[in-house]
Order: C-alpha cells, then structure tokens, then sequence
C-alpha cells in the first residue's frame, strides 16, 4: 500500500507523461490516502484496547495515542487528502513530493531497530558527540587550510569556505564526486590527509555503534527470551537464578506456519524447545504433533548424528534454540534439565525402534 | 560563541558581499575574540582554584595552567585580537582562516572522546604503525607499477611518481574522485587491487580501532560507575571484592532535570539506582520524592509487568542502571543486595494497594 | 575450468576479435559445457552413494539430487550445450552471457562461509530488515528533498524523483561517481547529511554482521572441534562436561602433506594433538613419526623454550591446536589432562638426552 | 635512509628538472643503495650470532639467513648497486622504479602487525576465500548484466565483459570513479544493487578480519606478558594456574627514558609493575628510584585518589599495567597478591607522612 504510494508519487514527477497515466498515477495517490485516513480514524478509535494506556479512560487513551509519535505520523499521512481535496489538482502535483516525506515517516513503524539504534545513540551520545566533534574539526580545517592554499589556482571551487567545506564534506566521506578537486601539491597534500581520516572516523564510528548495538541486542535478546521461557514447563520449575543463566544461552525464533524447521538426514548443532504454537515431526512411520512446552532435535545433540526427522510448524510458532556449543555449558551447570533431556529422548528412541520394527513385520 | 565566530569566518571569505554585511561579520569576528580574551583571563585567574593544581603555589598554578594544552590553545584563541588591534582591517580578511583554525582547536576541549581514543591510539601504536606502513608499502608500489604501465598512456597524470601517488591514494582509500583514472588493461589490474587493498586497510583499521575503543571505554565506564557507586549507602556496604563485581555490571546515566526516566504502562527492562540528585515518581495517588541512595524501577524486573508509575528528575540527576540481564546475574552472587531489592519492593506494593483503596473508598 | 569457462565467455564478448581466436573460444566454452554435462550426470548417478539420502531408494535419491540446489545449479549449466546443439554460432555468442550467470552459480558450491552468511542473515534478519528500512527512508528523503531544491538549477538530473533517487544511491553509499552532484547550497547541505548517514549505515551494517558472523563462527568452531577431539583418545577419556570446557578452547586447522608446521629454533606459542593423519618430528638425530592420538609442541608452552624440532606433515592432517592462553586456563581445570601432557613431555626430555648423549658419544 | 632512498626515485622521475638536481637524486640513490650492500654483507655475516640459528654450524647459518625472507629482500634492494655499476645512467633512470619496488620490500621488516595480519588471514583462510568468492560471483554477475543492460546505449564502456568488470570493481569498492557510470534505469538499478552488495562485502570483511585480528593480538598480549611477568619477583611466586589469571589481566607497555608515566595530581586508573629497566617516584620531599620488580600507582587505586607523585623513567622501561576495573577481579581472586600490595601501600603513606611531616618541622 504505502509502496504503492510511494511509486506513484515518484512516478508523477517524471515530466511529459501521458495524461492518462498522470490521471491514473493522481488516482492512485489520492486512493492511498484515503485508505490512510481509514487507517488513522480506525486506530484512533481502538486506542483504549491497545493495551498501551490500561490506567486511562476511553477519551485519555484516544488523546494519549493521538499525541504518540504514531499517532502524529498518522495524521501527517492522511493530510494529502485535505490538500487534494481544498487544493486544485496542479497544486498538488507540485507538493507531491511533500506527501512523500510524510509518507516515509510510517515506514519507521515497521522498524523495531529504531528503537533499538536509538537507544545505542542514547546511550554512546557522549562518545559520538565526540566523534561529531572530531570530525567538524577536521573538516572546518581542511577546509580553511584547502581554502589557503587553492584558492589562488581555483577560485571558483575553493574561493571562500563555504565552497571549501563541500568539498571536504566529499572529500572525508570518501565519497569522492571529483566535482572539486585540489590541484597543487599542498592542497593533494591536505586532501590524503582527510581521506586518511575519513577512514579513522569510519572505524572509530563502526567501533562504538558496534559495541553499542551488540550490547544493546544481547539485553533485547535476553528479555524476548524471558518472556518466552516461562512458557516451557521445563523451564519454569527450574529457580531464578538457574533459569538466567540458562536465558542467556537460548535464543528465540519466530517462524510462520508451513516451514521446514529441521530437515531430515542434515547435520543438527540445536535443539529447540516450543514456547508457543505447534510443529509436526515427520518420522518415518508417521506424524506426531508436539506442542507448547515440547522440545525436540535433542537426539542431534545428544549421539552426534543427523536429524532423524523432518520438523515443520503448523500454526506460527516461537521456538528456543539452545546450540550445541552452550548445550554442554548447560549440561554443567544445570544437570537436572540434561538429564530430563536424555530421558525423554530415550523414550524416543525405543519408541521409534518399536515403530520401525512393526512397520517391518507389517 | 565559538559557533557563532567560526560562521562569521566562514562567512567573510566569501567574496563580493554587500559592504554592510562584510561590517558585521568584522564585528562578530572581533567580540568572539575579546570575549575568548576575557575568558582567557578568568580562567588564568581562576587556575589554582581549579583543584588540579593543589599541591602548588597559586602563581606556579597559573603558570602550569598556561602552559597546558587548555592554557596554550586560550592563548592562541586569543591571538586575532592583537592582529586586529594592530594590523589594518584588510590584513585580517586574508588571515582570517589562520584564527579559524586556532579556534578550531578550542573545540577539542569539548571533545571527552578525544582523550580516550588518543589513550586507544597509545596503547595500539605498535599495531597502528604496522598498518601505517602496509598503507605506504600498497601506495608506493602501486604508484611505481601504476607509474610504469601507464605512463606511455597518461604522461600528464602518471607521468612521474608523485603525481601516481596522488592516484593512488585516492583510489587507495576508496574515495576515488575520477580525476586520474587508469585506462591500460594492466594499470586498471592494478587498480583494482589497490581498490581492494582499500577495503582491506579499512577493515583492519576498524578491527583494531574498534576492539581498543571498546576496551578503553569498558574501563572508563568501570571507573565512573566506581565513583558514584559509593554515594548509593546499599552498595557502600558490600565489600571490596563483592562490589567491583556488581561496578562492571552497572551503567552511569547522567540527566539534565525535568527529564522523564521511565513512563508508565511502558515495558520495563532495567532498575535504577540514584547516587546524585532526586526524582519524582509520580504514582496514580500523588508524587513520591526519591533523594540519593534511593532506587526505582525494581518491579518491572522482579514482576515483569510494564512501568507502575512514571518517573521524573527534578534535578540534575546520576543514576545507576542496572539490566534485566545483569539483574539475574547479580542475583545469583549476591543474593543480599536482591533480597533488600525484594523487602522494598513488598513494602511499596502494600503501600500502593494500601493508598489506591483509600483513594477509592474516598 | 570453470575459469577457463568464464574467461572464454569474457573474452568472447569482445568485439573485432580474430576469426581463429574467436573460433577457440566458441570451442573452449562448448567443451566446457559438456564437461559439465558430464560431470551433471556423474553426480546425478552416484546421488544415492553420497550418504546424504541414506533413508531413500535410489530413484527417489536422485530425484531429490536432481531438485536439490546443486542438482538444479548443475543442470543450469548445462543448458549451454542445448542451445549450441539446437541454436546457430551466433545465437550462441548473443546469449553467452547469459551461460556465463549460470556458471557462475557453480561457484557458490565452492564458498562453505556462504552458509554461514546465510544463516546470519536469517537469524538476524529482524534487524537487517530495519536497517533497510532506515536505508530507504534516508534514500526516498534524501532524493524527494534533493528533488525539491535542485529541480529548477539542474532540471536534467534532478528533475524528477526517480532520476534523484540515482543521486542518492550512489551518495549513500559513498560511492560519489560525480555524474550528478547537488549545486546549490542546501542540496549540497542535503548531501552532506547524505554521506554521514552513509557512514552511520555502514557503521552499523559493520556491527550487525560482524557480531552475528563472530558468534555463528564461534558455534561451527564448536562442533568442528567436537567432531575431531573424540578421535584424541587423551580427549575421548574426559566427561562430557569437562570436554565441553576444553572443546572450547581448541582450533582445528587442516594441513595438506609435506607442510612444516612447526620450525626449530622458532619462538612456539601452541600445541597441537593430532587427531587425523600422521606428522613427522625431525629430531637433530633422525624423525619419528607420530599418528593419530599423537602430540606434540607441548615443550614450549612448558619450558617457554623455542621450538627443538621441526614438524613436518607426511599426510593430509587435521590438527587440534591449544595456544599458550588457553593451555594455562585449561590447565587450572582439568589438572590430570596437563599431567599427562607433563609426563610425556618428561620422557621425552629425557629421550631426546639420551639420543643427544648416544649421538656425542658415538 | 629507506626514506630518503625512496623520495630520491620518486622525485627522479619527474620530468624537466634542472641538470644539478638530477645529479644529486642520482647520487642519493647509488649512496642509499652502497648502504644497503654494506648492510648486507654486515648481517650475513652476523647470522651465526643473530641466536636464531643456534643449532647450525656458521657456514649454514649464513646461507640460511641468504635464503630467508630477510636476506633474500636484503639481497634484491642491493640491486641497483649492481645496474648502476654495470649499466649507465641514463638505463638507471628508467629502472629506478624498479629499485623502489626492491626498497619498499625492506618496510615489510619494520612492520611486526604484518605476521599477526599473515596469521590471521592462514586461520581465517577458509572464510575469507568464501568471502572472495562472493565477491567475485557479484563482479561477475554484476559486470555480465550491465554489460547486457548497457551495451546498446554505451557501446564504448560496456561492450565487453572486461570492460564491464572494471565498472563493477569500482562500484563494488565503492570507489566510483565516474569514468564509466551506467545510463539505462536497468543498468542503474544493477549498479545501486552492486553498491549495496560493497557494503554488504566490507561489512563482512571488517567482521571477519576484527574478529580474528582480536583473538590473535590477545594470544600474542598474553604471551608478551608472560615472558615479562616471570621478573617480577611478586608473581614468581605465585601457581601457574593463579599467575595464568593475572597475565590475562596485565598489559605490556614499552617506555623510552625521560618519559612521565604518571604525572602529580592527575587522576590515576591503573597501577605499574617494573619487569625491566628503572623509574624515579618524584616525591615532593625528593625522589625514589625503583628498579625491576618495583611497582607504583597502587594508591590511586586503593585510595580513589589523584596521583601523589609524578614517575618518570630514567631507561628504557618495560612495565606490566594493571587497571583498575581488573584489579578488585585480582584482588577477588589472588587475596595474597593484593595483601602484599597494601601492606606496600601502608608503609610508603607513613613514609610519606613522615617525610612531609619532616619537611614541615625544618
């Protein structure tokens, strides 16, 4: 829908198109904000029931979702529809573009990262205000510095700092248009320095989102574990303490339903426990289903062999995969979860001999 | 101020204002300047109170202050005041961009990272050298192989060694302007090369940059979270050992006041714990003040349940976060901190329970 | 071959090539192509030895083979032979490029890390995906804004959304061709945000991927060593769970025959076990080989004395290497595994003393 | 002198310099290059001493070290030594290119990063070559398509597959000349494809390389350490296994003399093992010198407070670090080590109390 949108908008900026296409493309456009407005009075309405505002009245919460970051974003999608409807049809065609940015703005909902990049930017915002820093004085200087020395060669380009700065801008990005180009040998001189710190800025910005985000998504991941890993009876006996540790090691997968989780005859380095939802395991004599709180892949893991069965969801299913390398970590720490492990994949295993051995004698 | 200078700079090297506007900027350039020269003085002034120079006399503390980086580059911010004053107005136009630059380095004490990736660099010179000379080794010789096939071709831009260099390091660091671009079959081999020695030098820059970055902010981190671990009396308790455990878990967060911390009815993943100012939770049934020593957010951890209430700082405010998955962690070692965490936390639920049925039999 | 393949297609595509040199390529890619048809059915015939479909009869193997990736990848490139056979020379040379994508993709059976990308791009597609997002609302902003200012200064390149989008694509990615750039002053502010975020992207592009590859690299190590360290008998005594711990510590490394692994008189920082293949020790008095089972490098870490034999493969030989760091930190867990390695290293000492002795005296 | 060799030929080949400068160049070349030889002959004859090949009779040892990698680049940068003597100027002039080749060889010893980088690119083999052949797959695939896209409209850059292919190496890099850019909205869209896919390949590269740099400089920190924490009597006598903690935790750093380690007053997070050399502990009632097995700093750790004394070091020094953030994990561990170095920390207050107490009474 909002791709759709967004085609047809930047579609109607080609000039000289023919007029039919323009009428359909104007169509389009105007179609998608309605079906925005639709959307925005929907979910304005149904605010009380998000959940989000349990402790408000039914007024409040509808006030409180409108004020929200989604719901301002909303109401700036739908405001095509008051432009194309008080506006001519050529004034629009001109503010288009405008629509555009308004429209960009919903994408931002289906980016849960955001959040995340945010609050890596939040919490490093001393040490990249720093590299910010660093970096306008590199650019204000070479910039000065270009400006001294190519100024008399190029006046055009490098005549004053304003023009200076573009061109460092280019330059320690490492973009490189060649639009501007230094000249004589101070200025090439000047100019590898920036490149080369273009590189260092680039390293020491990858090093600190780096870290950042990687710690910030293992305290995500720990958290999404959690609020699964209550659900898995298993689990659940187990004391906080034991359970943290053992939630550091899983990791949580959703899949939607009808996908091949494990497949016959490959090589297994997980196991995975089913925290909701429900697979069906495709062993030779026949199916069995196993839902919420079931595990299965242990044998992999276990005999070091390759999957016995083909494992498939059936409804969209959230499973724990606990990899081989911590499985045995695990197994040190907690061996009460082990051993129920190996006691019921011994139970698997005699029952799969028992069935395979009836499917022989029948 | 200083943004306002660098503008006005910036500004007046464009040629052909309006003789008004060239006045004014004249004007700024010069009351940024007496303003960074009465700065200067009050900081010289005010050196031995600074602290850092307790163990000297007040004289010898100006003259140490003088003469440190901050000191010198003070000085030298000072310095278009005296070009003004004695040299005509036309002579400061043309060395205007010299005070840019002086200036310029006034930002660097702004700059708090600085000093840490100057420490990064320090500690990984010997690597860092190593790198700096694979770069030069790569630019030479494929500025000399470069030189060779492509000079027949390209006398103007591969004609001599040098201005191969110049190529090669602009291809080298992948900015690549288009200005000098081989055409030989076997200088365009070569170029590639470089193009992909590019990546690689920029890879290993990262690899290095990055892990001594993170290294050097993981200890800083350490020592700031030490320092203000001690103003919060339920860790003062802990002995040594059990403490610097609990330090490398914690995270320090400084607030400006009037900032909400955490809004209710929003998921909760951390708990915080107050080692410098005060902040208000406002529950349902009135605003509860916490002063320094206090710690909020401890529900949403040991229930994980949203936010019960949302929490602002009156102050500027320190404060000490502890994660979810940390929390656990720290549980597990010291379990008498988390117990003191859990008899605080019963005492305010009874109390919320207690104040949310006197506001409703009220 | 598939590179003389790809070369003869390469070339091939040139125009105003001699007849005969034309005529050779046509005939190197034509046996090319039946090589691989050869090959293609080869595979197709032993499907059912390879060990991957042991549950299936023959026929059924094969089919799955034939609809397998490398089934359909291997039929793909035989589709040259078809269309020489059926279609005129000329035909042939149109679409040779279109034979040259599809031999391309045998490459990718020769790329075992393109696994591993693969399921780092599955497991951290939830963020890769927001990355993109970001990716493109900083695309579609960045050309609707550029569009919006430059459309009247450069109405050829910016004139529309979808030739600004070019523009912006090629700066977000720092790539700067220079065929488009921004003239006036806030396109070229607009651009300069541009490339920052390109490095931002980047950045964080860098962290995803990196701390995603590390720890899906980290997991294969795990089971690549554990498959080799049941064949170290020293290993396969320890419990699991102290297996665990030391499988963990250890690298394997595959070397062909006739390899020096390890040089005398060189500083020596590991030790390795040999648990495929056979290695021989070249002692100043004669060699003596050492097979499966085997270790050796372990004087080193004990005495911190260089190497005092050279080590030569007369094998293929996977080995199992424990560097200083790890061997000490093993050593202060599982005490027996370093006595046994003590002993040993004892006789040895006393051995090679007493052959240096029976050498001298002789 | 390498310096000095190398700025010779690459100014040499600048064309049109006057008759006295090119004399000069060339006698600053043959000068460099009789160094070079006499160099030479200095080491081959010094192998037998060099300690690296202790177990061979003089004669081998020189013809070793003439056949390893140091004597063969020995050998080759004398060269010029050879074509000046038997060739004539003029032919030298052409060649000297040639020699800069030979020379930048020689850098290569300066750079001891360059064994760490060699092995990790032998542990990463396996990945990297992945990583390569991803790489080359997208060139390829990316060259082959434009060249289809493109070949109609810019006949001239996109006729060939090779000419395509050096489009797609710069793009790939993200270098982007500009020299060669496509045109058609396909082509375009393959090339933003392929800039993305650059990113897409650095990330990958950054993460594979950073990781194993990483690892590889911790293995070679750690022995670093080891060979220095042995002369240090303190940690002599500790275990293997409890010193394998603490070198874990140590950091080497190599000090010329007259270097200020830690400077009065200046906050303090780390403490100093002497392994080598001497410092002087300028106290404010005069100065202490500690040699080997001496350590300092220890009280801004144990007391959180600045540095009382400046240290300065009077030889080259070698100390081992301790940081804060790893020295409570120490004392957590190792209670005899810190005991130790409090009670040190306990006489040298009352030294110093009593000194400055001495000092105040004259």
């Amino acid at each position: 829908m909002l791709g759709a949108g967004l085609l047809a908008i930047a579609l109607s900026s080609v000039d000289g198109l023919p007029k039919t296409l323009d009428t359909l493309l104007t169509t389009v456009i105007a179609v998608v904000a309605v079906v925005f407005f639709a959307e925005y009075l929907v979910r304005l309405w149904a605010a009380p029931e998000s959940g989000h505002f349990a402790s408000l009245s039914d007024g409040m919460a509808r006030l409180r979702w409108a004020l929200s970051a989604n719901g301002l974003i909303g109401l700036l999608a739908v405001f095509p529809v008051v432009a194309i409807t008080f506006g001519s049809m050529h004034a629009n065609h001109e503010a288009a573009p405008v629509f555009c940015l308004f429209w960009i703005l919903k994408l931002s909902i289906h980016a849960p990262a955001m959040s995340t990049l945010a609050r890596v930017i939040a919490n490093e915002r001393a040490t990249l205000a720093s590299v910010v820093i660093i970096f306008i004085m590199i650019l204000v200087s070479a910039a000065t510095i270009a400006h001294m020395l190519e100024r008399e060669s190029q006046p055009k380009t490098f005549g004053n700092i304003p023009e200076a700065l573009w061109w460092a801008v280019v330059t320690l990005t490492t973009t490189g248009y060649g639009d501007v180009v230094p000249q004589t040998v101070g200025g090439r001189m000047v100019g590898s320095v920036v490149m080369v710190s273009g590189i260092l800025v680039l390293a020491l910005m990858t090093g600190i989102l780096a870290t950042g985000f990687a710690e910030e998504e293992r305290r995500r991941e720990y958290l999404r574990v959690w609020d699964q890993v209550t659900r898995v009876p298993m689990f659940a006996e187990l004391g906080t303490v034991t359970l943290s540790e053992i939630v550091g090691k899983l990791r949580v997968r959703h899949y939607p339903p009808r996908i091949v989780v494990v497949r016959r005859d490959e090589p297994g380095d997980s196991m995975f426990f089913i925290s909701e939802g429900e697979v069906e395991v495709r062993l030779p004599h026949g199916a069995v289903a196993l839902s919420q709180g079931g595990f299965f892949g242990e044998m992999a893991l276990l005999d070091r062999l390759p999957r016995s069965a083909t494992v498939v969801t059936t409804q969209p299913t959230t499973l724990l995969v606990l990899y081989a390398s911590d499985f045995y970590e695990v197994a040190a720490n907690i061996p009460s979860l082990v051993e129920a492990v190996e006691r019921e994949a011994r139970r698997r295993r005699a029952e799969n001999r028992g069935e395979a051995a009836k499917v022989e004698t029948s």
